[in-house]
């Protein structure tokens, strides 16, 4: 009856528990259009509530029987009831970030039910300073981080002007850029070997395992890492706690400038600092290096920081942070060495190499899982950190000025911290998703950011001392 | 390590799945007492928050491991969270009661995760009229109903002068009445073999299966009824959606007084009276009876409606609610003629049949489910009615008067739609729980009910024509 899922939307819904649910979020601002009335939000509501013709995509749940043999399928909710997906919600006095930061945590901890269509969509009013806030949730089965940024952009519009814009579930007449994972499925063969587990209990071909394992451990790349093991690397629980804040896109270039960095090495750079004072705090800092596992895109022998633009191939690079060091300027010389190490190696590896490597980061939380089960592993980095190019300049839905995205990802047992980064109109926003009960104090990760980028600032030369 | 759970906890967790969450929930309205400042809400979830010395029972969270032989224990959590647990809402604009209980139906939705406490408690405000309210959820391996309300109201005063009262979780000097199951713990026979079923996936004893069955479904009372199947049913989801209001009780005795019922007699006539008008509006009525569970107390061959007073065993009577009678009055003596019929049965059963309809009466939750793996039955009735006494007079938290209190309670499989009503300060509420997706429409009984009142006003002659 329904269509079949691909190999990798099945993977998620096989890899998912309850403490590992498979969605990724997004966390948008936005400040209310000048003609807006009191009933704006109320209004916003009830009108996307109604949208007369929906996507397929978001009237789908997946569904298995005996008569699927057994097999995930697409099949539309006949019962779809819109009232559970789309939903207005308030903040409590006194309504600050932290009270929305607090809802967003706690929204995305709970699972999607398989009965209906895997998304949420939440509209947040209820901040003291008028703003109004959008949480959206959707599976991983139905769209990777990259395919939800895409959504997004094709939703909003440059146009301050315009009205009555169609919902994000609003079917298109010509979807000029389809969201789907299409560009960035799992290889094949990867995931084929991957829903043998699934599907049958059996095992990945060994082969496949080995080198998946060796692509891990980045043995192929010569480069050998050894991670110790930190509170972020212990089993996790379902609750989730979320911290978000963005920085001005120029102060990261101007320390890039001053020390022939990229942006995504300062990025990187900041995340260690922030790290290393976190954990001194708790009094849970390793002696070595903390490593990142951070994806690429990849084309030709030449790798760069993933983005949905150019390269058709995403690999994953582990890089050192450098968190054994005590000066930020070191930190960020580290950072820099490492990436550089990670891309030649990707860029020589074989194609069964790379193979493995674009499996792990395209989609860490479907492989790693499945590694864990052939008895693999526990991965040789400490957590992800991955970065989505968002739209360049400032967008508008009805009216309403987005001020700020962030974006919500997918903690995993053994890796209880995700930080994921998205640019938008001239500001690098940081959503950091973490196990509630494995991560303490997770807000205190913003402040040490912000410390980080005035101590790069400095180390570098950009600000005086 | 850690105390065993009593028979009746561990079978409310293996009873449990992501359908059929086994918490039970209350929903309270407060004024806000004279002398509230602005922070009074945030202040009070602080303050609880702060509670110094806590009660065991909101510590613990169940375990079990190879070191438990599997069983479940009781552990403390070690890493409790209060921020986890005490939770700070807000109600959207326009902050009607609608938008109460849609915030309850979907808290109540959520099961609670087993690596902590088994509760949560929300303070909810942003009610237009200045109200704020109380969610708290108990998962049923800690308290019954009648455990939960005597935990509220040993928690509330008679005097609207207190303040910095203890909350729910404190641990007290000397508990008077101690909120536990004790008293309706689950007969331990019965009890055995369901966690046979649940350790080691064995039968139940075949005698006992065949008690229970021939008990649920009164055989043994010479009773024997046929329920229609209706759309109340059917298989459940996980999410929830919850209607309350209450109506006084002087209204319902007047109806009583009249017509020579009991007021429980009129709340069952005025439920089907309201589930003919929704079914009829579904086009979905059956042309014969529905059949409510109304669980009640008995002792020594006497038998009355459900209470913490009094008996100190608990049985099922299942009423015939005469929802094919078109006039209130004759659906008012066919409850009536039903319900004496099955207090007489109960008084008369054999001490094993007694078992059964006990074991049942106390814990459907639990016992249903575990009868349907034995491939016994659908259960002989179409929903289950409960009434669950509450304080007489006034009470009062923090100086905030009690102005309404509403049970929310665990559909199940087959039983998607759970009624409890329970009484305070001279009104009687009713709190509706339904399958989200199973039970459409469900504020509409609301509006029935209280058309239903006015009809058996008339009917017995209370109120002119």
């Amino acid at each position: 009856m329904g269509a079949p899922l691909d190999p990798t939307a099945a993977a998620f819904l096989f890899a998912e528990s309850r403490s590992m649910p498979m969605h990724v979020g997004g966390l948008q601002l936005f400040e209310m259009p000048p003609d807006a009335g009191p009933e704006f939000t109320r209004d916003l509501v009830q009108r996307v509530r109604a949208t007369p013709d929906m996507s397929p995509l978001f009237l789908q749940h997946p569904h298995r029987s005996l008569a699927t043999g057994g097999a995930w399928t697409w099949r539309e909710d006949v019962e779809f009831d819109v009232e559970h997906h789309v939903r207005h919600n308030a903040l409590p006095a006194p309504g600050r970030i932290r009270e929305l930061l607090d809802l967003c945590g706690r929204l995305h901890g709970t699972r999607l039910a398989r009965e209906r269509p895997l998304w949420e969509w939440h509209l947040i009013e209820g901040l003291a300073d008028g703003r109004v806030a959008m949480y959206s949730k959707m599976h991983h089965a139905l769209l990777d981080g990259v395919g939800a940024m895409r959504l997004l952009q094709s939703v909003l519009t440059d146009d301050p002007d315009l009205r009555d814009m169609p919902a994000p579930w609003a079917r298109r007449e010509r979807p000029s850029r389809p969201p789907s994972r299409s560009s960035l499925a799992l290889p094949t063969q990867a995931l084929n070997g991957a829903l043998a587990v699934a599907g049958e209990a059996a095992g990945m071909p060994a082969s496949l395992v080995r080198t998946l394992n060796r692509g891990v451990r980045n043995e192929t790349s010569a480069v050998s890492f050894y991670s110790p093991r930190t509170l972020l690397n212990r089993r996790i629980t379902g609750a989730r706690r979320f911290a978000a804040d963005d920085w001005p896109l120029e102060r990261l270039r101007a320390i890039g400038r001053a020390s022939g960095t990229t942006i995504n090495d300062v990025v990187l750079a900041m995340c260690s600092g922030a790290l290393r004072a976190y954990l001194s705090e708790l009094d849970a800092l390793p002696d070595t290096t903390l490593t990142a596992m951070v994806p690429v895109s990849f084309r030709r022998g030449q790798a760069a920081v993933a983005s949905d633009e150019g390269g058709n191939a995403v690999g994953a690079v582990m890089v050192k942070l450098g968190t054994d060091l005590a000066d930020p300027a070191d930190r960020l010389r580290s950072v820099r060495r490492s990436m550089l190490e990670g891309k030649e190696a990707l860029g020589s590896m074989t194609n069964t190499q790379a193979l493995a490597m674009t499996a792990l980061g395209l989609a860490p939380a479907v492989v790693l899982p499945l590694l864990r089960m052939q008895g693999v592993v526990r991965p040789p980095f400490n957590l992800i950190i991955s970065n989505v190019p968002g739209p360049d300049g400032p967008r508008w839905f009805d009216g309403a000025r987005m001020v700020g995205m962030y974006p919500l990802s997918i903690p995993l047992h053994g890796i209880a911290l995700n930080i994921t980064c998205t640019s938008y109109d001239g500001r690098l926003g940081f959503g950091l998703t973490g196990c509630r009960r494995t991560v303490p104090r997770l807000q205190r990760l913003l402040t040490f950011l912000d410390d980080e980028v005035a101590a790069l600032e400095k180390a570098t030369g950009v600000s005086g001392a």
